[in-house]
């Protein structure tokens, strides 16, 4: 493995919507700061949750596909930890 | 009721750690621009997820002890709307 | 407030949601004891983690029409200490 | 592959979590039946909804480990299948 990251062929479209949900953070700021009615941040908050959640299921769908694939055909240890790996990172977004 | 959200006692903290938040979020478009691995994206991801789920939590308990507490003060269909509308906004969160 | 639940009027209705949830667990045991595919058993709790979800959400919107609102009209530390009790609730959920 | 699901090495130990799950939503049957604070009950079902997704994670893990591991090692169209598949298992998970 290169090091060259399983999102690597989609890492543009990743950029451009964590651009666009640094937006939607940077518009939940200026709600606050204009005292906007609290139903509608949360409104918003929830919708950043979303396009984030939305993000890592890409990024982990990538990684399964590209990194964990290549660990596993090079077998022995290096699967084994990289299974291990994604699993943790799984657990994570799950209970976050 | 005079406008004034039930957040505002607490404006200023929100307003930091949403530009704590917002500052997390760039990160994770540098960390792709720099190819940096899928699995420490993927950390920072659920780390955003947390710190907004915090801000969503403390919004909506202050707008149960200001907003709704009011309103249901207040009586009759104010207060009925006013607890479907919370309702509606935990289901969000809870979803999200 | 007379120790009735938010819920009892929709009682019936929560009981039998419960019972066909039940049926569900069992149904997941079966599956596993019966060796079905992994990905089939994980479907299967992912819908019963909503149904679960959406009970949740009825029992939450009922307390705070009936228990919460009662709480508030009372005042003082009574309506507090049910309003923070009502948060904890939503934040264990959200985090569930 | 033999059609052996990726969790047999731990099945008993499945098979005991959920008939504890099951115990835990009968118990919370029992709670809506007898009229019990709908925070109490509330509480039982955030429990449960955290012992299912120990369950789903534990799953996944060997069904990363076993069943999309000898799909990765037979290469071609069948790696592809069972990755995509267990994406989008961990996709209604984390929207669950």
């Amino acid at each position: 493995m290169d090091g060259t990251p399983g999102y690597s062929d989609s890492k543009e479209a990743h950029v451009r919507r964590m651009r666009r949900i640094e937006g939607q953070v940077r518009g939940i700021t200026k709600m606050i700061e204009a005292d906007k009615y609290c139903i509608d941040v949360l409104t918003q908050v929830s919708a950043v949750n979303k396009a984030l959640e939305a993000v890592a299921l890409n990024l982990l769908d990538e990684h399964l596909t590209h990194c964990v694939t290549d660990a596993v055909s090079e077998g022995g240890e290096v699967a084994d930890e990289k299974i291990k790996e994604a699993s943790a990172a799984i657990a994570r977004l799950v209970r976050s």
